[in-house]
């Protein structure tokens, strides 16, 4: 099943309507109702639903309780994947305060950094941890993302660290590329890219 | 013309490599040698030169002073546009630090909240203002793009601030979805949905 990224960030609001009040009493909902709801495009909608649940039947649509389940799958809604942060600078610290992501189903656990001063359990209750402790936590507590929020000369040798620790998937936001086995998934996030791109748009009109 | 996102990132690196001291002597450069100092494939950094700055000649390819200055006005470099945050939380605060915006010819100069106490000056010379003063500073300045980095609640009533100030394009941090006029361009966040994408990739593999 490929999900594009647009697609999934609709996912959220598709399972918040089909769960709400308004829908209490409806066994099939079709696309149409769901797009009346959000306000969004019915084609846009449709291939939503597609990619995420297959066709709907002709006239009726989905059944409701089946739709609502498959979206809690594809977002991992019930299983909880553990994610920690290393490097806990201002970045690092607004990415373990930032609730939103317990509703993709991922939750931030922990902190770590090189500098002892910053252990801390100030973080509504997420601790920051010396780096030394990095390996050790991960595999005691099943940790399969890594995010990187550290200055860009050390980027490469905490990716290999999270690596080397068992770290399935790196998020890096360090200013600077990283490489990673074959076998571990990379996204690199690139802020200054997003205002570029603004600014790009501001430019052309 | 119409430059993708994933084209723009790759536009400082190829002003990099062309401006190098390795292409010193260079009069004119094919996308083939650009390709193999970057060790990116030659279809795509065809096709992204083509994107800026039309198709090369056969053989000589393009004259590398005419593509360094279209890879220049791209980007924007040698105009700087300004930029404001309002929200000097974690997140804000980040983002006032990260250097790299300027690579793209953008310039966040002040932060804005509405907490007096978060007033400052010691953000690398970046003032802390407080909301108050926000529609006069961005006239002064020719400030052009607002970032919004406050939360949810306050989200819809800073955006409309910014556009009552003359602030033309927005980039909103906030995880709640705000509405501009027209005229206006705005650009939503979420870093949330980034880390869902990370653990979809991660469990379908």
């Amino acid at each position: 099943m490929t999900v594009m990224k647009a697609t999934l960030g609709r996912l959220p609001e598709y399972l918040r309507v089909l769960t709400s009040e308004d829908m209490k009493d409806f066994e099939t909902v079709s696309a149409t109702t769901i797009a009346k709801a959000l306000n969004l495009g019915e084609v846009q909608v449709r291939k939503d639903l597609n990619a995420v649940s297959g066709k709907g039947k002709p006239k009726t649509g989905y059944v409701k309780q089946e739709l609502i389940e498959r979206l809690k799958s594809v977002l991992g809604v019930n299983e909880r994947t553990f994610a920690v942060i290393v490097g806990a600078g201002k970045l690092g610290k607004a990415l373990l305060d930032y609730g939103k992501f317990v509703k993709y189903g991922v939750e931030i656990v922990a902190g770590f950094d090189i500098d002892p001063a910053l252990k801390t359990d100030d973080m509504h209750g997420k601790h920051i941890y010396h780096i030394s402790e990095f390996a050790d936590y991960v595999k005691r507590n099943g940790i399969e993302i890594g995010v990187i929020t550290v200055p860009k000369s050390a980027a490469q040798s905490v990716c290999d660290l999270m690596v080397a620790s068992g770290i399935k998937a790196i998020w890096n936001f360090a200013p600077q590329a990283v490489t990673v086995p074959d076998s571990v998934i990379l996204q690199q996030e690139n802020l200054a890219l997003s205002l570029a791109f603004l600014k790009l748009q501001l430019k052309n009109v």
